[in-house]
């Protein structure tokens, strides 16, 4: 894999130190954002302004208490604005051309009126390895244009959390108007798990190869798509991209019909050439129209909601139970235990509650 | 699906009421149990007598804290004596002839000089539907076999519950000499899941048909699978079950190469003309043989007992939680909230946190 070409993973050409970075980033955004009021955000937000819609998403990534407050006022009133969005969510391993596809996808659809806001979810990204750079230069054409909003990925050290403050720019972007959200990630980690699980369609990008990369599809991941599209299918790969079509159609043969009535799709597509897109837009309508109609696009984003609930409290109770120094020194030793086979899962999981 | 032939839904000629069934059964138990120390069971349990095997799971699948103690007493002192197996699960829709494959398998692995336990996860189980029943009469001649033991599901309301159960019952059959053990699940939930997570090798049992009954595999069961058997691949059907294995092999060239370096097989059987049984017990031994070499039998051993201890941990501590009254009540009122739109699952769960 080339690491250098994907976006989410560009680490060159950003050399100033951690520590330095992280500090006076931080400064800057604070000193810019305690200038304005909530009813300042919320307004300018409503209004559509980018500025201040990307002011807000820092306060929501900030791990300051008095950011994070006031970042869920905002929240809290940007709410009943929300929620009114098609949420795409698009992954694929690095190489396989997801910041040019987006870059096409999105020029289509702000082509046609639509405004664009692209996020991302990358458990692996954090400011001073550069994704903030590397997503933005990767994307120029899109960068610059005024319908389109760019965010990379918030950094973090756990998945949840990453995912929480994105779920929570989705919010934002669309009080600003955004009408379409897209979602990009990398299968690091259970990530794309976490993007399915925020979103309405959820699109996996491959290569068409010698038909062995069919292999490396990770757990699941099939499972999840609502559509493949297999991306570069262009000059010498198009004969390829038909025969991996065909391999992927009769994979998703294999799952059981989707809640959600739609059969998924596989097309393909030339992102570079701008071509199979118009086919990509127009199959997620189908969906749309599909799921809006059947009532399951609703349903799936009130189960979203209780997921995300229920999965944060749970997160919550967790770290409040291993994070305490007394459970994790004896946690320790009764894996020991475990491994030695002189205790069961069950009595240790006993002690170490009774603690 | 015809429920009636399967045994583990087997629902029909048992017609005491609840109540009266559960409080003399508890009360029988209890008389015979507490006659005999741990010693007494623990003694008896390791030269291989099924009665006291088999009224130690009994205290183990009780409710009453006194059982539950003395079963925790007598699974300590088994433990050094157990481990020494093969657990082998073995799934599949009801109809799909598990009773009989397992039958066949077992009387094989019996005629061998093997001692084979056979026991049950079914979460929809419980003593009043009569699974019991269903299951021994089902297998009829393992049934009477002395090499042979078979205990039907515990019953209980978790499919967590039921497999902690399960998985303290195994550990006292190994320490009573049984060297092969068969854990049968219907896909109920996510019992295969849990399933696979206490097994070494997992087995999936399917029908072959008109080649659509491909359709109806459940997310992620072909992932876990080991090994695909085709069964009742006899007289007319033969031709359908390699049509079908064709097709399942290639399902299987899918997925990424296993942990374990195990490429899963697709095999064709007859349980009923016990065809087809001696080539799965030997692809078992190859597993078998291929990761205690590379050393992915034990570790994998050792990552279940570490997912055990933590999903008993985890478990535990959402059931203080959620069971709380207080918590209830707010929850409901918070999920009403999250449909409504007047707020975030973050919100929600911060304020849920509090309480």
């Amino acid at each position: 894999m080339n690491k250098k070409t994907s976006a989410l993973h560009e680490k060159e050409g950003v050399s100033k130190p951690e520590t330095t970075n992280k500090v006076s980033a931080e400064k800057i955004k604070f000193n810019r954002a305690k200038q304005n009021s909530v009813n300042d955000f919320v307004t300018n937000i409503l209004d559509g302004n980018i500025t201040f819609l990307s002011r807000a998403i820092t306060l929501i990534e900030s791990t300051n208490v008095k950011h994070q407050q006031k970042a869920n006022e905002i929240l809290d009133c940007c709410l009943p604005y929300a929620n009114n969005s098609v949420r795409i969510g698009i992954t694929g391993v690095p190489g396989v051309g997801k910041s040019t596809f987006i870059e096409s996808f999105g020029k289509h659809l702000t082509s046609k009126g639509k405004k664009v806001a692209v996020l991302a979810v990358d458990p692996s990204s954090s400011i001073n390895k550069g994704s903030i750079l590397g997503d933005k230069t990767r994307m120029e054409e899109l960068v610059t244009d005024k319908n389109a909003f760019i965010r990379p990925s918030p950094s973090g050290t756990s998945l949840g959390g990453v995912a929480q403050k994105t779920r929570e720019s989705i919010i934002l972007c669309e009080a600003a108007g955004f009408d379409t959200i897209i979602i990009e990630t990398v299968g690091v980690g259970q990530s794309e798990t976490v993007v399915h699980s925020m979103v309405d369609f959820f699109l996996l990008l491959k290569l068409a190869g010698a038909g062995d990369e069919l292999q490396g599809i990770k757990r699941g991941i099939i499972e999840m798509a609502d559509a493949i599209v297999i991306n570069k299918a262009d000059g010498e790969n198009e004969k390829n991209a038909k025969i991996a079509k065909v391999e992927f159609n009769r994979a998703l043969h294999l799952y059981p019909i989707k809640e959600s009535k739609w059969l998924p799709k596989v097309l393909t597509a030339s992102a570079l050439h701008n071509l199979g897109i118009e086919k990509i837009d127009t199959m997620i309508s189908d969906y749309i129209s599909l799921t809006k109609e059947n009532k399951y696009f609703n349903n799936k984003r009130n189960e979203q909601n209780k997921y995300w609930l229920l999965s944060t409290i749970e997160q919550q109770l967790k770290d409040n139970f291993y994070q305490n120094p007394k459970i994790k020194n004896a946690l320790a030793t009764e894996i020991n235990n475990l491994e030695k086979g002189s205790t069961t899962p069950f009595n240790a999981a006993k002690r170490l509650l009774k603690l």
